[in-house]
Parts: structure tokens; C-alpha cells; sequence
């Protein structure tokens, strides 16, 4: 198959409308209408069999029919003739298929779609839909979609998964000033899906940040290669919707309990370095900012109001956040002290007062433009003699000669609407309202820092080890050829010693074996069986057996109890921190990691951690050293800090495992236990389910 | 002193403005402007020694020269002058004092503030101010403040600590269509603050919420007791500032470490019953909210869409909130069935689809009103053949006949906000977008449960007990004669028994001292002084110590490395779950009691929470059962759950003992062992320090 031109579908020179009319109310009428009315340059072919003449034109039977070349068909005929119109064109090559009734309709529609992707394979076709609105690129002044009008040509691309959503983001686009390098519907997202878009993004010039509305993610390894890469070098802004829809398989183990899928995209976002936004206002106001925001020289903001209570606010909002209030210069402040009435403040936040003009304002900003900053902030309330027209401009001249982000929280209402839309459009950063402004510029600068990040030179995935791997599948295929859904412990241990994880020295003994002279006492015997999956709860479990008297009486009472099970005899060991590990198979990306604090508090604290393949070893010790549990690897009051990079290793291993053993559905190490005292890490209990 | 008689205050039937001016530009000029020319209906009396004539009518040298009643005063003339016009007032009770130069300014000021405040005091007056806005009754159409322009007569009232705020909402609240039953600069809060105001609001009809913005709380007591009673009756909502302006007092204790000044802050809200917001933002949203809203009958909530991905935003929303996406009846989908395409959703949210007219929105909400809901939700994204404006008439009719909350986010700029400004007129709860809508519905049915809530009948605070108070303070008395800053553990264990607080069996012992033979081994031994804090840090502390002979080696060894300081030694408890408790007073609210999860990670886990005075016992219970460490009270995986009660006594036993002994400047048990096997919970350490 012919890798996607992708230019030549979002930049066509030539648009070919197939189901083209004229007729009011018709979709067919909207899209021609668009590609024909508002400004495109490109040759511009109706189609439709119904129809010699349409909008003054010649109206084409089909598209084989047009002589040109034509880039792009948009496609708006009714489904059942969808596939015909797809396989007999035999120039075009890119297509929007606008049409509904595919898979979104059931199983017969999904058979046409199934059977429009085989095609569009053969063909080596790019589709964008079936099922969509169409895309827009106000560059060009192409709307090949039926959305009414034509935005601000700028440099957000939007992708969305709904047309509905798209349409309300047009219509607040136009309030907020938002401008767009290109809108993309997704619809049925049959061939053309986020990673696609984003691909051809990475490469185009206009486009400055990328948001998307996302339900679903497609192909995970994919999306995660290329969105990893993309995120590098420009703002992947999403706004992930159906946290909460998605039915949870059902789970046995329980660091799969831990694993909910929400909590997988939020670890996936994180690795990949996306930014994440939790409602459509944050998200289309996140792009809004990062469309305008230039890199910060550093994490210094200064503030400047002429409202104290804006200054507070604002404060209030650095709480916990990576930008930081500057601290001023001496020399700064004493400056600022000659001009400045004693009631003002020259720390950080300024307040200038509220009769402050635009010359005060102006001389403020003067001075600051000195100090070493990333971003400035000025704080306006339309107080009685406030020029806010005149302290607009000022900022929005002074933004031309500062290197500096010039942001502007006026707070208010029909006092402060112009002003703030003259300085949207000049490339003032615009908020309603200070907290705002701290909360996305630090997500701004968070994302700058990590786009930044060097990529650590970890030891890469090990190539996996064909030997243990081929012993470790052994031991999977004999139990799987027994009949049973679980390794006991002895084989889950054989398994982790090939992978490099030290388990507890143990025994399979029966009521009615001899004791071993070897054993080291204390032990614990516990039933060991994947019947018996919660041992404390049913009793199959007895600690702290001090000598061989004691065993067999407690293996005597398990004969009885627990049917013949095998039971696991092992040595106690001295208590370490208990952890919860483990391997968690997401259906969209792959197997997972997670690894937190155990104990029988697990589910309470939640302080898990989700580590996606691929990690090298660097990147997993600064997960951990970053996570949920990085106190573990500090020291702290009465205790030494804990072996991060031993710990790495372990989950190095799990990762191997779980790329060299698919068969292996679910695995838990519960517990680990883990020691500051230079004693290797043991896994006690080890479950792995296939 | 006499009461302050407030409707006479804020509903004032004459009004003199002393300071008046016609020059342009001076606040007096502009306050005599908005007294005379906004519609007020009652006597006006411009008051200026400087004129005889004034906007054309008489003008006074001062307040006496009026010979009819004069309700309110308000004052502009500069400071200096502020003292000499209240005092030579005989008839005037209330003042607004709108001049700055008062405490804000600095030392000089604050005396002048000092001889204001006793002045009132004296004459029984009831004093606004000073440095302060003025405040504006809508209803009245009096705007006694310097703010610009009159805003509609409502629902809503609030209190500002900061002027220029106020300004802005005002100017928000346009745009907004916020309508107000009374708006108040607080000022400086000299003698009128929050609690005042909030009792004022009380009783006053027009007032439906009640919202503040407040730097600071000015008398905690009062506040509690005041705000506690009139959140029953109406939501009080309050934009909290300044989380990190306050500077930490030097702590010495862990519990004390904890506590920071907005945590506190949160806890004196959650007992009252306060509803906090983060943002200036979401305060504004839910005032404008809160103002329309009804009562739920329920917590279920059904949602209409023409857009599925508005729908699923709204979906997600519902995650974690205590209003619930509705289950409909069989003959609700049914109904629902007949007349959505096929394409459509009858779940919840129902989706009627992007071509949705207004029919459809009728029928679903007519269909809707039959089921048991608290509130509906409508969402609108305005796609090509969205009638707006049908919708939203059909919304507010819908409204009329409805005994459910009627909500719309209908998502868009232009092409919606007309219809957003009618409904907002017409009683509809209008939102921008849908995850708003959740957040601000669940905040008030919140708000709602809680106010509904009866209040429970516990055994009150005990009567502090006489003689114990007595003999606790004698042991505190002595130790302050002997010149130190701490109780030793045995003293501290005898105040701890006489509040009912079990502590671990201890003796005193040095190097020289023959050893008890009553001793149970193993036992601990410690340096029990003020001067070590930290005494696993300091190796002052030796575990397990199995006889005579090695509790003798230790002490020695303690003699030689710690000077002679006492060296308690206790018996070695098993291990229970470790807790940790503590008094701590506030500056403002007074005692705090502070429990939580103990151990070396109490810092990083942070699960504590704060008691607030009074509470009696059951209200004790039932924080513990909700709080952070809820899940102790609860049978978890393997482990009994834990007695409630012993621990909400030991928490009212710390509550009597905080009231009783001002003189404990902190007090600290870490741990203390509880248990869940009937043994009762023990202190096993605990620092007084006075």
C-alpha cells in the first residue's frame, strides 16, 4: 500500500464534490455550498448523476468523468452507494466520506465498513471518515464540510471525534478569537484516526499547538510512537472524554483492580508528554494560550494589579504550581518605591493601586522587562478612573519589544470586552479571570520543561532472551496443558528467577509428607492453589510455625480443610516495606506495569504507579523517583531511603516478561518485600494467570 | 452598648453624604452623584462645610444642622477629619466611613482606627468601614458607594473584603445577568465584618445566597456559632484568599506541622457548613447559580443532548459527584422509543441527535417530568438546523410548569448567547458548558443534604470537670515554676488520665537507680526531655530491651551521652495501628484537635483531619467515619475494623482538656496504639508544651 499524501488531502489544489445539490437542506447543498462560496482557489468539480448543471456549473455523472486531476473527493451520498462511488474512480486517491450508516449503525453497517477499509487498502486510499462532518483549512479558505462559515486562518489544529462538538467549537472560536491551521471531524476514525492527523501535523509549518476531542484511542503502540515524537515539538493538547463509559473487564488480581482504564490513558498521556485537559473549557482555552505563549527563559512570573484582591487571588493560584512569583531585585524595588505611592506594594505581586493610569502601568512594565523572567502578568479591574483601552494598547506595544509572555487577566465584563479582544488578536495571552493565567501558563511551562527534557540514555529493553524465554514458555505450556488458569507458586518462582526477580525459598509439602530437615523455622504454610485466591480471608494461610511439630499439625489441618491442595511451606522473612507489582494487559495498549505500595491498605492509599513499554532503565528509575511512592527512595525521619534502581530492575523485568510471554494474561507479586539494610528485594507471593 | 439596629443601616429612609462635592473626579463628587441620581426614593442631605449649595439644593455644615432624622451617614472627608464629624454627630447612629488612612496605612493610622472604634463603642454606633467602597441595595435603588451604575435588583448578596473587586463583579454581573439584594464593601471590618453582615442577611427576605470575598476571618468564635446557624437557612458561599500569604507560626510539634493555616480554614468551613470555592470564577458561577436554584427532591439528574459528545463530557463529569445520572423506567423508554430514530440514545444521557428540532426537546422534557428526578439538563450545540431560540422558549415554558431544576449548557458564542441572557432572565440555569453544569448542580444538592441534615443529638462537651481542670493546671503550674517549656512524660501521662486518656505504664530511672523489680520486659528506654525532640535521630532511644541486666547497660550508656537526663522507661506494647493527636491553637478559631494516621509516613500520607469546638460525641463519630481515615473504621481485606468510638472519646477528651488548660500552647501523642482485638488504645508518648 502507498504511504498517505497526506498534503495533497488537507492542501488539495482540486475538490470534487460527489452527491453535490442544490436543493435547500440537503447536506450535499451545505458542502457545496462551503467549497464554493467562501473563497477557495482550487478547481472546484461538482458530481452528481441527477444532474447536468448545479450552482451555475457543469454537474459531472461521476467522478471518472473529470478529465483534471482531482486531489480530493468529498464524498455525501447515501451509504449503500458509498462503496460504489470509492471503487470507480480510478484517479482520486484521497476521499471524505461524510455519508452515516457504517459501523456506528450495528453490525450491517460495520460490514460495509469493514468492506470500505479493504478497499481503501487495495487502492491505497487516504479516507477520512465514514460518518464525519469533513475537515476545514481557512488557509486555503476550503471548508469541505458542512459546518456554516470559515474561521480565522491561525495555527490551533483541532481534531475532534465529535461533529457535534466540532460545530460548538467553531461558534465559541469565533467569541474567543481562537484561529485555526486546520478542523478535522474523525468520525468512524475507519482509516484516518488521531495518530494519522498527528503525523501529518508534525510536519506543518502553521500549526502550532494540536488539540483533539477524543473517545476512544485507536492503535496504542502507534499513537504512542508518534505521539511521543510529535509532543517533542509541538503542544498535544486532549480532551479524553468516556472516563467513565467504558465497562471494566472483569479482574481477579488485584493490582488489576488498581488498573482502571482511565488511569492507563492518564499514564499513557504522561509518558507520551501529552497535556491533558479535564473539560472542554480548559481545553479550548489551554489552546487558545498555547497558540500565542512563547517559550519562557525561566519559571519567574511577575504579577502586576491595580486591584489588591486580584493580587491575592493570583497569588493564591501559584500554590503548588512549577512557575514561581519572582523575587525582585533591589534594585527593582527601589525603583518602583520612587514613583509608586506608599499605599502600593513592590513585592511580588505589584500593586500599583486602583487609580493607577497607563503610565504607571507603562513604568511598572518598563522595569520589569530587566528582570529575569518568563512571564508577566497584569491584573486590571475597570475601576472608576481605569483607562483600559489605553493600558491594552500598552501591553500589547510592549509585548512587540519584550521577549518576555505578556499575559492580561481584566477582570470584568462589557468594561473590559474590547480590550481584551484587541489584545487576543495582537498576541497578548488573555484571561478572564488571574487564577486562569497562573494555572495555563504553568501548564505551558510544564510542557516546555518536558519537551526540553533530554531523552535519558537508559540501557534499552533487553533483546529478549530467547533462552529464558523459551524456559519460561515451557513451564506456561505444561500447566495450560493440565488444565489450569494459574503457575503454583514453585513454577511462578522459576519463572521469576529467569527473569531476574528473587522469590521466597520454599517447599510444596502434604499432610502426609516427610518434613524436611532443611527447613529454616520460623515458616509459614499457606494453601497454594488458584482456587484459594485471598488466603487470609479464607484461613488458608498460618504464620510464624516454629518447629516441625508445629507444621504438621497445620498441614494436617489443611489436609482436611482445603481438600489435598498443595500447601507452600516458606521461610518468614523479616518484614521489609511491603510493595504490590504486577502485569496488566490493556486491550488498546498492551501490557502495563503497575507497582505501588502494598499491604492491606493497597486500595486505600491507591499509591500506584503505571509504567508503559517501552522504558529503559533510566526512565523507570525517574518514574519511581517521581511517582506515587517516591518517598520510598528518600530518607526520612527514622528511616534510610530505599534501593530505587534495585526496584527498577524488577520492573525491567516484568516488562521483558510481558513482552516475551504473551500467554501470560495477568501476574501479581503480592507482596514484595522490599529492604533499606542491603538485603535483596523477595518476592513472597507471586500469581500468574494465563 | 446598643445592638446594632441594621435594617436601618442598609435600608436607610434618609441619607447624608458628609464630604460632598460637585468637582469632577473627587469621590465625593461621585458618591453624591450615585446617591442622588440612581432613583433613591428617600431624603437626601448633602453635608460639606466648604458650601451652602450643592447639585443645586441645600447644602450643611455639618450633620446637627440637619433638622429631620438622618438614617445613615456616609463619610469621605480625608481621615484627620473622620474622628471630629463622627463625634460631633448627637442623632447620626450609622456611618459608612468611605476615607482611607486608617489601619491599612500603618501604625499611625491604626491609633487613629483605635479612637474610632471606641468612639462606636461609646456612642453605640454601628461603623462600615473605614478605607472602604460603600455598599449599593439594589431594591432601594440606593447606591451609597463610589462603584459606577446601579445592577438589577436580586437574589443575591455579597460582601467584599476587597473594593476593587467589587467593581469588577459589578461589572461581570452585567454581562452575566447576577441580579443582587445587597452588596457591601467591607473595608477594613473595624467593627462591621463577615459575621455581621452574615447575621443581617439572616433575616432578610430578598436574600436568597449569600457570597463573600475574605482575606481574613476577623472573630472566629462568633463566626462559627453565626455561620453555622445561617447556613441552615441559606447557602453562605465564600472565595476564601490568602492560602499562602499567612506566614506559618515556628512549629514545633508533628501535629502542629499539619495544620497550616488553610487547613484549618477548610475544616471551620466544612463544620459550619460553608460553601467554598477556589476561583473568583466559580464563586461568581455558583452565586448566579445558587440564586436560581430549587430544592432537589432528589439526587438524580437526567441529561438531553443533541450532541453525543456533549453528552459524554457530561457523563464524565458525574464521576465521583453525589448527584447521579438517572435510571429511566421501561415505560419512559419505551415512550422515548416511539419517536427517536433509530441512531438516537433513550439512556441517559438521552441523545435526540444533531438534527434535533424543538419538537424533540418537548417531548423528551414532557416525558421527563413524569420521572422521578431532582434536575434536568439540557445541552445544545447549535448545528445547522438547531432552532436556538425555540429551544430556550420551550426551556423557560418548560421551566414554569416544572417542579425540577431545569438547567442548559448550550455550548457556542454568537449562535447561543442571546438564548443564554433570556433564560437567564426567566429562572433557567444556564451554564456554558456542560461539565460546569454537574459541577454546580452537585455543589448545591451538596449544600442541599447538608443544610437538611438534622442536627445530631450527641452528649454535649462535658462541663469542665472542676477538679480535674484544677489538678491538671497544678502539674502545668509547676512545671512553668521550674522553668521549663514541657511537661515530662510522667506528668504528662497524669494530665492525660485525668481527661480519660490511657497512656503505656512508665517508670523514671538514671544510671544509678536500683531497677524496679515490677518491671515486664521488653521494655523501651528514652531520654524524656524538651531539648530532644526527635529521638530516634538522636539515638535517645533503645527498643527491646529483654532483662535487667541490658536496661542497666543502656542507662549507662544514656548518662554518659546525654549529661544526666531523665530516662523513661516503658514497657513494650504490641503493636497496635499508630495514630497521632494533638491540640493546636489558632490564632483565629481558637483550639483545633488534629487526628490521624500516625508512623513515619504521617507526613507524606497528610490523612489527618482537624476537630473544630464544639462538637459533641456523635458529631465526633461521624467526622471519623467520613474523614481520611475513614477506612480504619471499616472492615478492610483481613482486618477488623477498629473501635469509633474509643477514639471520638479520646478526641473529646483532648476537646475538654484544650478548653479547660489555655495554658497548653500544643500538645502532641504520637503514637498512639489503637487496637482491634479489645485491647484499649494507648499513648505511648506524648509532649505538652505550655
Amino acid at each position: 500500500m502507498e504511504k498517505a499524501n497526506f498534503s495533497s488531502f488537507f492542501e488539495p489544489k482540486s475538490v470534487a464534490v460527489v452527491g453535490a445539490s442544490e436543493k435547500p437542506g440537503k447536506i450535499g447543498t451545505a458542502i457545496a455550498e462551503n467549497v464554493l462560496k467562501l473563497g477557495f482557489a482550487g478547481e472546484i468539480f461538482l458530481v452528481n448523476p441527477s444532474y447536468t448543471e448545479l450552482f451555475k456549473q457543469k454537474c459531472y455523472q461521476n467522478l471518472d468523468e473529470i478529465e483534471s486531476q482531482v486531489d480530493l473527493a468529498v464524498v455525501v451520498v447515501p451509504a449503500k452507494f458509498v462503496l460504489d462511488v470509492v471503487k470507480n474512480s480510478a484517479k482520486v486517491k484521497n476521499f471524505v466520506i461524510i455519508s452515516a450508516g457504517f459501523a456506528e449503525t450495528g453490525k450491517e453497517g460495520a460490514q460495509l465498513e469493514k468492506e470500505l477499509a479493504d478497499l481503501a487498502r487495495e487502492k491505497g486510499l487516504n479516507i477520512l471518515g465514514p460518518n464525519c462532518l469533513g475537515f476545514l483549512n481557512p488557509s486555503l479558505k476550503l471548508n469541505a464540510s458542512f459546518a456554516v462559515g470559515m474561521p480565522e486562518d491561525g495555527s490551533i489544529a483541532l481534531g475532534s471525534q465529535s461533529g457535534a462538538l466540532l460545530v460548538a467549537i467553531l461558534d465559541v472560536a469565533k467569541k474567543e478569537n481562537l484561529s485555526f491551521s486546520l478542523l478535522v471531524s474523525l468520525g468512524n476514525k475507519m482509516q484516518l484516526s488521531e495518530t494519522e492527523i498527528l503525523e501529518q501535523l508534525e510536519k506543518d509549518q502553521k500549526t502550532k499547538v494540536i488539540g483533539m476531542y477524543l473517545e476512544g484511542i485507536k492503535n496504542g503502540a502507534q499513537f504512542i510512537e508518534t505521539a511521543e515524537r510529535v509532543a517533542r515539538q509541538k503542544p498535544i493538547v486532549i480532551l479524553k472524554a468516556g472516563k467513565t463509559a467504558k465497562a471494566q473487564q472483569a479482574i481477579s488480581s488485584h493490582t488489576g483492580a488498581l488498573a482502571g482504564s482511565d488511569e492507563i490513558v492518564e499514564a499513557v498521556f504522561e509518558k507520551v508528554g501529552v497535556v491533558r485537559t479535564e473539560t472542554l473549557e480548559d481545553f479550548l482555552q489551554t489552546l487558545k494560550i498555547f497558540s500565542a505563549a512563547r517559550e519562557f527563559s525561566n519559571e519567574k512570573v511577575a504579577v502586576i494589579t491595580n486591584a489588591g484582591g486580584g493580587g491575592v487571588l493570583a497569588t493564591d493560584a501559584f500554590k503548588g504550581k512549577t512557575i514561581q512569583l519572582a523575587d525582585f531585585s533591589d534594585e527593582f524595588k527601589f525603583q518602583l518605591q520612587k514613583e509608586l505611592p506608599a499605599e502600593g506594594s513592590v513585592n511580588n505581586p505589584i500593586d500599583i493601586l486602583g487609580d493607577a493610569d497607563e503610565k504607571r502601568y507603562a513604568w511598572a512594565l518598563e522595569n520589569l522587562e530587566k528582570e529575569e523572567l518568563g512571564a508577566i502578568i497584569a491584573i486590571l479591574t475597570p475601576q472608576e478612573k481605569t483607562p483600559v483601552g489605553a493600558v491594552a494598547d500598552l501591553l500589547i506595544d510592549f509585548k512587540k519589544r519584550s521577549s518576555k509572555n505578556v499575559a492580561a487577566a481584566f477582570v470584568g465584563g462589557q468594561l473590559v470586552e474590547e480590550a481584551r479582544a484587541k489584545m487576543q488578536k495582537n498576541g497578548i495571552l488573555v484571561f478572564d479571570f488571574p487564577e486562569k493565567a497562573v494555572e495555563i501558563l504553568n501548564r505551558f511551562y510544564v510542557w516546555q520543561q518536558r519537551k526540553n527534557l533530554t531523552i535519558e540514555n537508559g540501557e534499552s529493553l533487553a533483546e529478549s532472551q530467547t533462552e529464558n524465554q523459551k524456559m519460561a514458555g515451557e513451564i506456561l505450556e505444561k500447566a495450560q496443558k493440565s488444565g489450569r488458569k494459574a503457575l503454583d507458586f514453585l513454577e511462578a518462582a522459576k519463572v521469576m528467577e529467569l527473569y531476574g526477580i528473587k522469590t521466597v525459598q520454599s517447599f510444596h509439602l502434604s499432610g502426609t509428607d516427610q518434613i524436611p530437615q532443611e527447613i529454616e523455622y520460623p515458616v509459614v504454610a499457606k494453601i497454594d492453589s488458584d482456587q484459594v485466591l485471598h488466603k487470609t480471608d479464607q484461613k488458608a494461610l498460618v504464620l510464624n510455625i516454629k518447629n516441625a511439630d508445629e507444621l504438621k499439625a497445620a498441614l494436617a489441618d489443611f489436609q482436611t480443610r482445603f481438600n489435598g491442595e498443595k500447601v507452600l511451606v516458606q521461610s518468614m522473612l523479616s518484614r521489609g516495606m511491603e510493595l504490590i507489582l504486577g502485569i496488566n494487559r490493556d486491550p488498546i495498549f498492551g501490557p502495563i506495569v503497575v507497582a505501588g505500595l502494598g499491604g492491606i491498605y493497597t486500595e486505600v492509599f491507591k499509591m500506584v504507579d503505571f509504567f508503559v513499554a517501552p522504558l529503559n532503565l533510566v526512565e523507570i528509575e525517574e518514574k519511581l523517583k517521581k511517582g506515587k511512592t517516591s518517598f520510598l527512595f528518600r530518607q526520612t525521619r527514622g528511616q534510610k531511603e530505599f534501593d530505587v534502581k534495585e526496584l527498577a530492575l524488577i520492573i525491567q523485568g516484568l516488562m521483558n516478561m510481558a513482552q516475551d510471554l504473551p500467554q501470560i494474561a495477568e501476574l501479581d507479586i503480592n507482596p514484595l518485600f522490599v529492604y533499606n539494610d542491603g538485603q535483596a528485594a523477595v518476592a513472597v507471593d507471586v500469581k500468574i494467570i494465563f
